[in-house]
C-alpha cells in the first residue's frame, strides 16, 4: 500500500521523521513515499498548486497524507476526501480542492471524528502526527471510511487564481518558481505552442518591468541569457531564461501578477 | 525488513546514496526509510535529541544506522545495541543513549569486532559505508548479533541537558529549532496545559533580552505575531510566534539557555 | 524492482514528484530510492562525478533514472545503457558515461526511438516525465530493451577531469565539497597513506593562496582547525580542516584547480 507525504515540516524534520514512524509502527508493510516537505510554511496555495500538478499522477488507491495545517489546534475539520479513486487525508482549509478537481471533484468527504481511530492523548499542534497518520494507516489496514466520521457537504474552498483577459491583455500570476529559477504561471500556454514557430513575442508587464521575450517551443532555441516565453510541461504559460534564472534576472517570485501581451510587430 | 537512516552527511550527498548501495546491493530486498541527513555537521547532541523523539515511533524490529560520527578513524568504537526491541548501530559516542534510554534502556550492547561482516578494505573516513551499513545487512539477513563482537559493559554516556529550577526560575535550553522557527526546549510542559485557560504568563530571559509570552493551548489562539509559551507536541515548552518566527523574532537559536518565570500578575 | 532516481529538480519539487507518481503509476510495486535531486542545476560534471561515485554500490539489475538534461528540446538523443549489470536511462550529454566506465563500460546502447513506451503527448521540456520515467516502468514490467529503439554506437562523451604531472608537481581538480567543508579531487590518494605515518606535508597552491597541510590518516590525528590532506573515502586526495571546513577557510569550491607539491622538508 502506497502513502504519498506532503509537508510543510522541513526536510529532515523530526516531525516528518515521527509521521513516518507512526505510519509504519502500526503497518510496517506500508511503503512511503517523500512528495515534498518544502511546502513554504503555512502556505495554503503552495501546497494547492503542488499536490494539483503531482497527485493525479500517482495510481488510483493511493493514500496522499497532507500536512499543511495552520489551524491547527482550532476547531477546524480534519477531512477523508475520495477523488478518482485516490484517497486524501488533509485538513479542513482547501489545499487539497485542487488537486480532487483534477480527479474528476471530490466524491465523498467524511469529517473525521470517531478518535478510536486516533493516538490517544491527541496533542495540540501536531494532528499530523496524532490523528491523520493513524488514521491513514488505520484505512491501508483495511478499515472502511465509514468508520472515520460523518459524511460533509461543505468545506473551506480554496481555488487556484484565474487568469483574466483585461483590455486585450492577459493577467496573471505566477504560481511558483522552479529549482533553475523558470516562472511558472497560470496563464494557458496552449496557443504558444502554435506561435512559436513564427519568431512571435510576448510583453511581460510587472510593476514597472516592461520586457519582451521570444516565444519558443523549448529553452534551447534561445541564445544562452536570452528572455524566452514557453509553453511549460504543465501545459501554461513559463518565462524562462536560456541557460540562467528567470526568476532573478526579473526580480519576480510566487504569487507575482504579470501582465502578458502579444506584440504586434514581431520580432525586432 | 525496515533500515532507518539518520547522518548529518547532507541531503543528496554521495555518502548517504553510496550507504544507501551497499545496503540494498546486500539485500536489495531491504526498505530504507530516511529520517534525516540533516544532522547539524558532528553536532551528538542535534542528533541525541532527534533520534530521541524518532526512533520510539518506528516498530520493534526495525534496524536504525546512525552515521553521525566525528570521531571516524580514531580508536573509538562502534557499536550495536538492543532496546525495546530494537537494533541500532552508532558509533560509541552516546548519540544513541537518549533514545536507547526512552526505549527502556540498553539490553545488550556489543563492540563491532569480527571484520568478516566489513567491507573490505575498510577506508579511514568513511566506516558508515564500510562497516555499519554491511553490518547492518548483514542483520537484515538473519546473522545472530552475537557474531558482530563481544558484549560491553561501559560506553561514552551523552544525556540531554536537564532543566534545572534555580531562586524560583526554570532555567532550560532550547533543543531545536523547527522549519516555522518555534523553539522546543528541555522544560518540562505539563503544567502548562493546565495554565493555559487561565491568561497566564510567562517571562522569557535570553542574556539581554526579556520578553512576556501568553500561555496557550495551540498557536491559534494569539493574535498573529503575538509571543506565545505553550506545551509542544512533545510535551516540553515550546515558545512561538503565531503565523511568525520566534527564532527570527528573539535570536535565538539551539544550545540557547534561557530563564523561564510565571508572571504574579497574570495577563496586563 | 529498484529504481534510483538522480535529477536537478531540487528536493521536494514538483517534477521529482511527478516523475515518481509517473513511474508508480504504471507500477505501483516499483521501490523508488532518492539518490539525490540537487545535482546543481544542468551541470553534468556534477552529475557524472555523483553518479560515479554512488551507482556501482548498487545491486545488478537496478534500473537507473538520471534526468539532468539541459539539452531538453534538443535533438540530442535519450538513451538506455546497459553496464555491469545495470541499466541506465540517461540523456545522450555524458552524464552516465563515467558511471558506465566504473561499472565495466558500456555493453549495449539504445537510442529511445519508439514512441508507444512514452507518454503521448510529449512535452518540449519535461521527458524525464513524459519518456524516460515511461520507458522505466516498461522495462520494470518486463518490456525487452530491443523494444527501445536501435543500437547506437557513438555517443556524446564526457570525461571527468585527469589530473596531470607539470614540473613535478601534481595539478588537479576539486570535484565536489561535502556537508563538511571537505574538498574531494580528482588527484590519486593511494601515496597518502603510505606517507601518513612519517609527518609528511604537503603544499597546497591554488590562485594567490599557498598553504601547507600535514598529510594524516583521518581527520582526527590533527588539532582542531589545522589543515590536512589525507587519502578520502573514495581513495583520491581529499582536503580538510579537523572539527572545520576547508572549503570556507581556502576558499575553495568545485572546479577549482589546485597545485599539489610534496615538502621536501618534512613537517615544520
Amino acid at each position: 500500500m502506497l502513502i504519498t507525504l506532503t509537508t510543510d515540516f522541513g526536510w529532515g524534520s523530526t516531525y516528518v521523521a515521527a509521521v513516518k514512524g507512526v505510519l509504519l509502527g502500526m503497518n510496517p508493510a506500508l511503503r512511503l513515499v517523500d512528495l515534498t516537505h518544502a511546502i513554504a510554511p503555512q502556505d495554503l496555495k503552495h501546497a494547492a498548486v503542488f499536490l494539483a500538478e503531482t497527485i493525479p499522477w500517482f495510481p488510483a488507491g493511493t493514500i496522499h497524507l497532507i500536512v499543511v495545517d495552520p489551524g491547527v489546534g482550532t476547531e477546524r475539520n480534519l477531512l477523508y476526501i475520495e477523488a478518482g479513486g485516490h484517497r486524501l487525508l488533509a485538513p479542513d482549509n482547501g489545499c487539497w480542492l485542487p488537486a480532487a478537481t483534477r480527479l474528476g471533484g471530490p466524491l465523498s468527504v467524511r469529517r473525521l471524528a470517531d478518535n478510536r481511530y486516533w493516538r490517544n492523548p491527541v496533542s495540540s499542534t501536531f494532528h499530523g502526527r496524532d490523528i491523520l497518520a493513524p488514521v491513514a494507516a488505520h484505512l491501508s489496514l483495511g478499515l472502511s471510511p465509514d468508520a472515520l466520521g460523518p459524511q460533509v457537504q461543505t468545506w473551506v474552498a480554496l481555488h487556484l487564481p484565474e487568469p483574466v483577459i483585461r483590455d486585450g491583455h492577459l493577467e496573471g500570476e505566477v504560481l511558483f518558481v522552479d529549482a533553475f529559477g523558470n516562472l511558472l504561471t497560470n496563464i494557458p500556454g496552449t496557443d504558444l505552442a502554435l506561435m512559436a514557430n513564427h519568431s512571435a513575442q510576448v510583453e511581460i508587464q510587472f510593476n514597472e518591468l516592461d520586457e519582451r521575450a521570444a516565444v519558443v517551443k523549448t529553452y534551447s532555441e534561445a541564445q544562452p541569457g536570452a528572455l524566452v516565453a514557453l509553453a511549460s510541461s504543465w501545459g501554461t504559460l513559463e518565462i524562462a531564461v536560456a541557460h540562467g534564472s528567470a526568476a532573478r534576472r526579473l526580480g519576480i517570485g510566487p504569487g507575482a501578477r504579470i501582465i502578458i501581451s502579444l506584440c504586434q510587430d514581431g520580432g525586432d
